[in-house]
Parts: structure tokens; C-alpha cells; sequence
């Protein structure tokens, strides 16, 4: 028994340094060129390896996404329960200042994202698929509940409806506003002020009247 | 100068033949995947002559989605002349129901804004992409005008930034809720109906609460 926790144990930090590795090369890199036998070279391990941990480079980056998941979902639960969100005001401060983190910090999470529904997704196991989407499913419920108790604003659907607009609204904003230098110049020197559309401006902006506009309906 | 503009009006026609076959293919297949010489082929010219019309593949694309932005602004003035839009509830009738002829007819449109800043805008003549920004600029901000004028309850750069930011519903929306059809199943299956997220529903409710925010805080 012991042996076999130790050597489960040995895998699972096996797996987290391939997802390391993995996160370091996206940092820099588009998904679609990176590859698998790359990512063993620099682990210096062989390609039979990896594949036993990763059986498709879709699986490593969508269990790369679900880590994400796993860390924003802990960070939420930590904010919360330092922070006092007895009313919308709060709550929304809240939800806009988690935007701003991951704005800021979390460039990989917020590109995962825009990839996992048209990419990653279409190229994975069906059981990893299904354990990994259950776990999610009940630890976002979990914390929804969490927000709901400690927030009687929004019902616990409505606040896992608010994270999945906000990742719509990330995505969206990050693909519209991810406008290259030569056309950022253009747009200056031609003062076409509308068409600069700055990412984490806008997506707190349009989170932010999102939240007010379904706070009134409810 | 007959003779001349017959040519121009042949080369325009021209023109628009191949941004017709580039919607003809991108319909069936991804960007990526499309080659210029094989709508060469399916045209019957050579790619020297294509090359001529779109230097690149990316300029070919770009202006295939300037041709959607004057279809959308024209469809939009006409909507406006017969439509009362004479206060906030009637002009947000109007937004929702031109978002939902995008969604319903439009694919190509919402996945073309999704490639632009990422991959069409980083391969085109410095001349054209500032010849088609000026172009497009102008005929939004005098759209915009037109609106403000009917309906006075947002100025002309609010108006943009709500069209600028419909865009990015959508794009964000459409890459969210783009599951493949396993995922679907699975979500049915294990009852985690909170991770169904139906794009045109979605779309229409975040820019309707967008919106509504808007309004309250304007």
C-alpha cells in the first residue's frame, strides 16, 4: 500500500512537471506549434513517456486548463472568505477584481480558454473528458453555494452563469483587442480613437455593466 | 476614360467573384486549412492573376470582412430609417434583433472578427489595412450619427463602443459554447446542465444586461 501511494504519488508530480513544462512553452508559443516530442526533449524524457501521461497534446493542454480551473476556483474561495460581500456592491467588487488578476496575470488561462471548446476538447478520452468535466461541475457548484450563502444577491446558477460570461466576455475581448502594433500606429496617427479597443478596459467596463444590467432584472 | 472605367468595373467584378469563392470555402473549412491556389482552381485562373487581386491570403480574408462590415452598416441604416428607435427600449429592441440575424445568418462574419487582429491584420499592405480602417471608420462613425440622431440616448462614441463590444459577445460566446458534440452528451448525461451554453441565448442575454447597464450608469 505504501509503495503504491509513493509511486502514485511519484506519477502525479511526473504530470505536474510535464503541465510545467507545457505552461513555460505556451508562454511563448502558439498551441499549434508546439509539439509533443519537443516537450519530452526538454523533460529528457522519451516520447513513449510522455505519451503514457498524455496520450494526445489536446489531453495535456485541457488538463493544463482544468489545473487553471482548480487554482481559480481555490483563489475564489480564499478571496471570499476573507472578504465581505454581504451585498451586490461587494460582490461585484469582488468578481471585477478577480477580472483584473486574471487580466493581468493570467494570459495562459485566458488562452486555454478561447481553445478548449474548438480544440481541445474535440481530442480527448472520453473518460478523462467526463471525470475531469465532474470534478469541475461540483467544485463550481461548491463554490457557487459558497457565494450564495455568504451573498443572497444571485441564486447559485445564476453566479455560475456570471463565470461563464466572464469567460466569454475575457475571450472575446482579448480576440478583439488583440490588434497588432502596425494597426495600433494606424489608429493613432490617423486618430481613429473608436477603433482602439484597450482589453482590460473593456472587459472590466463590459463586465461590470453586464453584472448591473442582470442585478436590476433579478 | 470609358474604356478605363469599363476595366475597373471588370476588375471590381472580378474582385468580388474571388471574395466569393473564399466565403464559398470558408464555410465547409477553417482558415488554415484553405489554400489560395485551390480558389485559383475553383475560379479557373491562375495564381498569378490571384495574387494580383489579393496579395496574400490574409488581405484576400480582410477584405472579404470589410465586405461584411458595409453589408452589416447598410443593413443596419436601413433598419434605422424604418424603425422608431426613439428611446433607450427601442433602440436596445433594435441591437438585440440585428444580433440575433448575425448569429442566425452570419457565421462567416462572427468568424472572421475572430481571426482578424490575431491573423488576417498581421499579414496585410500597410496602404490597404489604412485605406480600409479610414474607410470603415468613417462609415461607422456617420452610421453612429445617424443612430445618435434618431435616438438620443447614447452619444456617437457610445454607440461604437456598444458595436465594439457586440462584437466581442460574440466572438467570445460563439468560442465558449462551441462544444463538441461528445461534450454535449456528457453534459446531458451526468446532469451538469449549468456548463450548457447556448450561444445565441447567451449572446442576446450578455448584451441585453450589457446594455441595461449602460443605460443605468449613462
Amino acid at each position: 500500500m505504501a509503495k503504491r501511494a509513493r509511486s502514485q504519488e511519484a506519477k502525479e508530480e511526473k504530470a505536474g512537471a510535464i503541465l510545467d513544462m507545457a505552461a513555460e512553452m505556451f508562454a511563448t508559443k502558439e498551441f499549434e506549434r508546439i509539439k509533443m516530442s519537443e516537450i519530452a526533449k526538454a523533460l529528457g524524457i522519451s516520447n513513449g513517456i510522455l505519451f503514457v501521461y498524455f496520450k494526445t497534446k489536446e489531453m495535456l493542454f485541457f488538463q493544463l486548463l482544468m489545473r487553471e480551473y482548480a487554482r481559480r476556483l481555490e483563489n475564489m474561495e480564499q478571496r471570499i472568505e476573507k472578504a465581505d460581500i454581504g451585498n451586490y456592491d461587494l460582490f461585484k467588487k469582488l468578481v471585477l477584481e478577480e477580472m483584473a488578476v486574471i487580466i493581468e496575470d493570467s494570459d495562459m488561462y485566458i488562452r486555454l480558454v478561447s481553445i478548449r471548446g474548438a480544440i481541445l476538447e474535440k481530442n480527448i478520452d472520453l473518460e478523462v473528458m467526463i471525470e475531469s468535466k465532474q470534478w469541475f461541475y461540483n467544485r463550481f457548484k461548491e463554490v457557487a453555494l459558497i457565494i450564495y450563502e455568504r451573498c443572497k444577491v444571485f441564486k447559485p446558477d445564476e453566479i455560475m452563469e456570471i463565470f461563464l460570461v466572464q469567460e466569454s466576455i475575457l475571450v472575446g475581448c482579448k480576440l478583439c483587442s488583440s490588434l497588432p502594433k502596425d494597426v495600433l500606429n494606424i489608429i493613432d496617427k490617423y486618430q481613429m480613437e473608436g477603433f482602439k479597443f484597450a482589453f482590460k478596459d473593456n472587459a472590466l467596463k463590459t463586465m461590470s455593466y453586464y453584472l448591473d444590467g442582470m442585478h436590476q432584472h433579478d
